[in-house]
Protein backbone atom coordinates (compact mmCIF):
# COMPACT_ATOMS: atom_id res chain seq x y z
CA UNK A 1 0.00 0.00 0.00
CA UNK A 2 1.80 3.35 -0.77
CA UNK A 3 0.65 6.57 1.08
CA UNK A 4 -2.57 8.14 0.98
CA UNK A 5 -2.88 11.59 -0.84
CA UNK A 6 -5.51 14.13 -0.32
CA UNK A 7 -7.22 12.67 -3.17
CA UNK A 8 -7.63 9.39 -2.05
CA UNK A 9 -9.82 10.85 0.93
CA UNK A 10 -13.56 10.87 1.71
CA UNK A 11 -16.04 10.73 3.96
CA UNK A 12 -17.16 7.22 5.41
CA UNK A 13 -13.77 5.56 5.20
CA UNK A 14 -12.60 3.63 7.72
CA UNK A 15 -9.57 2.45 9.36
CA UNK A 16 -8.74 0.07 12.29
CA UNK A 17 -5.86 -0.73 14.03
CA UNK A 18 -5.53 -4.38 13.12
CA UNK A 19 -4.05 -5.22 16.76
CA UNK A 20 -4.06 -4.09 20.34
CA UNK A 21 -2.49 -2.66 23.11
CA UNK A 22 -2.44 -3.87 26.61
CA UNK A 23 -1.83 -1.68 29.26
CA UNK A 24 -0.17 -2.62 32.57
CA UNK A 25 -0.52 -1.10 35.74
CA UNK A 26 3.38 -0.24 35.28
CA UNK A 27 2.94 1.68 32.52
CA UNK A 28 -0.02 3.27 33.70
CA UNK A 29 2.50 4.53 36.98
CA UNK A 30 5.65 4.90 34.99
CA UNK A 31 3.38 7.73 32.57
CA UNK A 32 1.84 9.29 35.82
CA UNK A 33 5.00 10.01 37.45
CA UNK A 34 6.95 11.83 34.20
CA UNK A 35 3.41 13.98 33.07
CA UNK A 36 0.63 13.52 35.57
CA UNK A 37 1.16 13.03 39.02
CA UNK A 38 -2.08 12.52 40.66
CA UNK A 39 -2.97 9.67 43.33
CA UNK A 40 -5.39 8.35 41.19
CA UNK A 41 -3.43 7.26 38.59
CA UNK A 42 -0.04 7.07 40.82
CA UNK A 43 -1.10 3.79 42.80
CA UNK A 44 -3.82 1.36 43.74
CA UNK A 45 -4.47 3.00 46.96
CA UNK A 46 -4.61 6.61 45.67
CA UNK A 47 -7.31 5.59 43.17
CA UNK A 48 -9.53 3.86 45.90
CA UNK A 49 -9.49 6.79 47.79
CA UNK A 50 -10.52 8.99 45.01
CA UNK A 51 -14.06 9.79 42.60
CA UNK A 52 -12.94 7.03 40.41
CA UNK A 53 -12.67 4.65 43.63
CA UNK A 54 -9.90 2.79 41.96
CA UNK A 55 -6.76 3.23 39.73
CA UNK A 56 -7.32 4.67 36.30
CA UNK A 57 -4.98 6.07 33.77
CA UNK A 58 -4.07 9.29 32.69
CA UNK A 59 -6.79 10.64 29.79
CA UNK A 60 -3.06 11.87 28.51
CA UNK A 61 -1.68 8.49 28.15
CA UNK A 62 -4.89 7.36 26.90
CA UNK A 63 -4.52 9.62 24.04
CA UNK A 64 -0.81 9.10 23.39
CA UNK A 65 -1.66 5.39 23.33
CA UNK A 66 -4.30 6.51 20.61
CA UNK A 67 -2.08 8.00 18.88
CA UNK A 68 0.36 4.73 19.30
CA UNK A 69 -3.43 3.08 17.66
CA UNK A 70 -3.63 5.83 15.15
CA UNK A 71 -0.10 4.51 13.95
CA UNK A 72 -1.30 0.55 13.39
CA UNK A 73 -4.50 1.96 11.50
CA UNK A 74 -2.98 1.68 8.13
CA UNK A 75 -3.85 5.16 6.99
CA UNK A 76 -0.55 6.39 5.58
CA UNK A 77 -1.21 9.77 4.69
CA UNK A 78 1.73 10.88 2.53
CA UNK A 79 4.28 13.00 4.52
CA UNK A 80 2.91 11.49 7.92
CA UNK A 81 -0.03 12.48 10.23
CA UNK A 82 0.68 16.51 11.04
CA UNK A 83 -2.38 17.27 13.21
CA UNK A 84 -3.76 20.69 13.04
CA UNK A 85 -6.66 20.85 15.73
CA UNK A 86 -8.03 18.78 17.60
CA UNK A 87 -11.90 19.17 18.60
CA UNK A 88 -13.93 17.64 21.23
CA UNK A 89 -11.91 15.46 22.87
CA UNK A 90 -13.53 13.02 25.44
CA UNK A 91 -13.28 10.62 27.69
CA UNK A 92 -16.22 8.41 28.12
CA UNK A 93 -14.44 5.94 30.46
CA UNK A 94 -11.58 5.27 31.92
CA UNK A 95 -8.65 3.00 31.59
CA UNK A 96 -7.85 0.30 33.57
CA UNK A 97 -4.70 -1.62 34.55
CA UNK A 98 -4.90 -4.31 32.06
CA UNK A 99 -7.16 -3.20 29.64
CA UNK A 100 -6.58 -3.94 25.64
CA UNK A 101 -6.73 -1.38 23.68
CA UNK A 102 -7.95 -0.33 19.76
CA UNK A 103 -8.58 2.22 17.54
CA UNK A 104 -10.87 2.82 14.83
CA UNK A 105 -10.89 6.04 12.29
CA UNK A 106 -13.57 7.63 10.58
CA UNK A 107 -13.31 9.92 7.14
CA UNK A 108 -15.56 12.88 8.21
CA UNK A 109 -14.80 15.45 5.75
CA UNK A 110 -12.29 17.08 3.37
CA UNK A 111 -11.69 20.42 1.93
CA UNK A 112 -8.76 22.21 -0.08
CA UNK A 113 -6.35 24.50 2.02
CA UNK A 114 -7.11 28.02 1.18
CA UNK A 115 -3.30 29.37 1.94
CA UNK A 116 -1.91 26.36 -0.41
CA UNK A 117 -3.08 24.77 -3.21
CA UNK A 118 -0.17 21.89 -2.25
CA UNK A 119 -1.82 20.85 0.81
CA UNK A 120 -5.49 19.71 2.05
CA UNK A 121 -7.45 19.03 5.17
CA UNK A 122 -9.20 16.42 6.38
CA UNK A 123 -11.30 15.67 9.55
CA UNK A 124 -11.11 12.51 10.60
CA UNK A 125 -13.36 10.85 14.55
CA UNK A 126 -11.68 8.42 16.00
CA UNK A 127 -12.86 6.53 18.72
CA UNK A 128 -10.60 4.19 21.25
CA UNK A 129 -12.16 1.35 22.46
CA UNK A 130 -11.35 -0.95 25.62
CA UNK A 131 -11.57 -5.17 25.01
CA UNK A 132 -15.22 -4.86 26.40
CA UNK A 133 -16.01 -2.62 23.11
CA UNK A 134 -16.60 0.58 25.16
CA UNK A 135 -15.31 3.83 23.79
CA UNK A 136 -12.28 5.07 26.79
CA UNK A 137 -11.92 8.15 24.31
CA UNK A 138 -13.40 10.09 21.28
CA UNK A 139 -12.11 12.81 19.60
CA UNK A 140 -12.40 14.93 16.15
CA UNK A 141 -8.80 15.34 14.82
CA UNK A 142 -8.07 17.65 11.31
CA UNK A 143 -4.98 16.67 9.94
CA UNK A 144 -3.00 18.31 6.65
CA UNK A 145 -2.54 16.16 3.97
CA UNK A 146 -0.48 16.99 0.75
CA UNK A 147 -2.20 16.69 -2.79
CA UNK A 148 -1.11 14.56 -5.21
CA UNK A 149 1.70 16.00 -7.31
CA UNK A 150 0.83 15.99 -10.72
CA UNK B 1 -2.67 26.69 50.70
CA UNK B 2 -5.99 24.25 50.95
CA UNK B 3 -7.29 22.69 48.27
CA UNK B 4 -9.60 24.37 45.95
CA UNK B 5 -13.43 23.61 46.09
CA UNK B 6 -15.89 24.73 43.20
CA UNK B 7 -16.59 28.48 45.22
CA UNK B 8 -12.96 29.09 45.02
CA UNK B 9 -13.24 29.06 41.51
CA UNK B 10 -14.09 32.37 39.53
CA UNK B 11 -13.42 33.90 35.67
CA UNK B 12 -10.41 35.88 35.07
CA UNK B 13 -8.00 34.26 37.54
CA UNK B 14 -4.42 32.74 36.25
CA UNK B 15 -2.20 30.44 37.68
CA UNK B 16 1.34 29.76 35.96
CA UNK B 17 3.70 27.35 36.46
CA UNK B 18 6.23 28.33 38.49
CA UNK B 19 9.15 26.85 37.11
CA UNK B 20 9.79 25.49 33.66
CA UNK B 21 10.58 22.39 31.84
CA UNK B 22 13.27 21.49 29.26
CA UNK B 23 12.70 19.63 26.38
CA UNK B 24 15.68 16.95 25.48
CA UNK B 25 16.14 15.76 21.84
CA UNK B 26 16.19 12.52 23.93
CA UNK B 27 13.17 12.45 25.92
CA UNK B 28 11.56 13.74 22.48
CA UNK B 29 12.58 10.40 20.83
CA UNK B 30 11.93 8.53 23.45
CA UNK B 31 7.96 9.54 23.67
CA UNK B 32 8.12 9.14 19.69
CA UNK B 33 9.23 5.72 19.99
CA UNK B 34 6.55 4.96 22.36
CA UNK B 35 3.56 6.93 20.97
CA UNK B 36 4.17 8.69 17.95
CA UNK B 37 6.92 7.04 16.07
CA UNK B 38 7.07 8.90 12.55
CA UNK B 39 10.36 10.17 11.42
CA UNK B 40 9.67 13.94 11.91
CA UNK B 41 9.98 12.87 15.55
CA UNK B 42 12.41 10.04 15.85
CA UNK B 43 15.61 11.49 14.20
CA UNK B 44 17.00 14.83 12.99
CA UNK B 45 17.15 13.24 9.63
CA UNK B 46 13.50 12.36 9.28
CA UNK B 47 12.69 15.60 10.34
CA UNK B 48 14.85 17.81 8.24
CA UNK B 49 12.91 15.32 5.10
CA UNK B 50 9.28 16.33 6.37
CA UNK B 51 7.03 19.33 6.16
CA UNK B 52 8.46 20.61 9.72
CA UNK B 53 12.08 20.93 8.28
CA UNK B 54 13.74 19.80 11.53
CA UNK B 55 13.24 17.28 13.78
CA UNK B 56 9.69 18.01 16.26
CA UNK B 57 8.14 16.60 19.36
CA UNK B 58 4.96 15.00 18.84
CA UNK B 59 2.34 16.93 19.76
CA UNK B 60 1.08 14.38 22.30
CA UNK B 61 4.13 14.66 23.72
CA UNK B 62 3.64 18.54 24.14
CA UNK B 63 -0.19 17.70 25.45
CA UNK B 64 1.25 15.50 27.77
CA UNK B 65 4.02 17.95 29.27
CA UNK B 66 1.40 20.74 29.31
CA UNK B 67 -0.50 18.13 32.17
CA UNK B 68 2.72 18.31 33.90
CA UNK B 69 3.26 22.20 34.09
CA UNK B 70 -0.93 22.02 35.28
CA UNK B 71 0.58 20.25 38.25
CA UNK B 72 2.94 23.15 38.83
CA UNK B 73 0.31 26.39 38.33
CA UNK B 74 -1.02 25.68 41.58
CA UNK B 75 -4.79 25.04 40.97
CA UNK B 76 -4.84 22.10 43.63
CA UNK B 77 -8.81 21.68 42.88
CA UNK B 78 -9.81 19.16 45.21
CA UNK B 79 -10.20 15.48 44.30
CA UNK B 80 -7.68 16.72 42.00
CA UNK B 81 -7.82 17.57 38.12
CA UNK B 82 -10.47 15.35 36.55
CA UNK B 83 -10.85 16.28 33.12
CA UNK B 84 -14.10 15.63 31.33
CA UNK B 85 -13.36 17.54 27.87
CA UNK B 86 -10.54 19.14 25.93
CA UNK B 87 -12.36 22.00 23.31
CA UNK B 88 -9.90 22.83 20.40
CA UNK B 89 -7.03 21.95 20.80
CA UNK B 90 -4.35 23.54 18.68
CA UNK B 91 -0.49 23.41 18.28
CA UNK B 92 0.85 27.28 16.94
CA UNK B 93 4.04 26.24 16.73
CA UNK B 94 6.84 22.74 17.09
CA UNK B 95 8.18 22.03 20.13
CA UNK B 96 11.79 21.82 19.23
CA UNK B 97 14.52 19.48 21.06
CA UNK B 98 16.06 22.21 23.98
CA UNK B 99 12.72 24.00 24.20
CA UNK B 100 12.02 25.27 27.67
CA UNK B 101 8.30 25.05 27.95
CA UNK B 102 5.80 27.15 30.79
CA UNK B 103 2.00 26.77 31.62
CA UNK B 104 -0.72 29.67 32.38
CA UNK B 105 -4.23 28.57 33.04
CA UNK B 106 -6.95 30.64 33.00
CA UNK B 107 -10.34 30.46 34.10
CA UNK B 108 -13.16 31.02 31.91
CA UNK B 109 -16.45 29.79 32.96
CA UNK B 110 -17.81 27.56 35.84
CA UNK B 111 -21.44 26.10 36.40
CA UNK B 112 -23.01 23.99 38.79
CA UNK B 113 -23.43 20.12 37.65
CA UNK B 114 -26.97 19.32 36.54
CA UNK B 115 -27.01 15.84 37.92
CA UNK B 116 -24.64 15.72 40.78
CA UNK B 117 -25.33 18.76 43.36
CA UNK B 118 -22.51 17.76 45.02
CA UNK B 119 -20.00 18.75 41.79
CA UNK B 120 -19.65 21.67 39.89
CA UNK B 121 -17.81 21.92 36.15
CA UNK B 122 -15.02 24.42 35.66
CA UNK B 123 -13.82 25.65 32.22
CA UNK B 124 -10.42 26.79 31.83
CA UNK B 125 -7.75 27.98 28.75
CA UNK B 126 -4.31 26.57 28.74
CA UNK B 127 -1.32 28.05 26.84
CA UNK B 128 1.91 26.41 26.98
CA UNK B 129 4.11 28.34 25.82
CA UNK B 130 8.41 28.00 24.84
CA UNK B 131 11.07 29.86 26.21
CA UNK B 132 10.74 32.79 23.19
CA UNK B 133 7.12 33.11 24.71
CA UNK B 134 5.45 32.08 22.00
CA UNK B 135 2.55 29.32 21.93
CA UNK B 136 3.09 25.69 21.59
CA UNK B 137 -0.37 24.65 22.35
CA UNK B 138 -3.76 25.77 23.21
CA UNK B 139 -6.78 24.46 24.40
CA UNK B 140 -10.25 25.19 26.69
CA UNK B 141 -10.84 22.21 29.26
CA UNK B 142 -13.76 20.90 31.24
CA UNK B 143 -12.74 19.70 34.59
CA UNK B 144 -15.28 18.28 37.36
CA UNK B 145 -14.45 19.92 40.88
CA UNK B 146 -16.29 19.43 44.16
CA UNK B 147 -18.32 21.88 45.88
CA UNK B 148 -17.42 22.27 49.40
CA UNK B 149 -19.16 19.99 52.45
CA UNK B 150 -21.00 22.56 53.83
Amino acid sequence: MSSRYFEDFGPGQVFTSDGGIEVSREEIEIFARQFDPQPFHLSPEGGENSLFGRQVASGWHTAALSMRLKTMCGIDAAGGLIGLTVENMTWPRAVLPGDTLRGEIKILEKRPSKSNPARGLVKYHMTTFNQKDEAVLEMDVLIIVPVRET
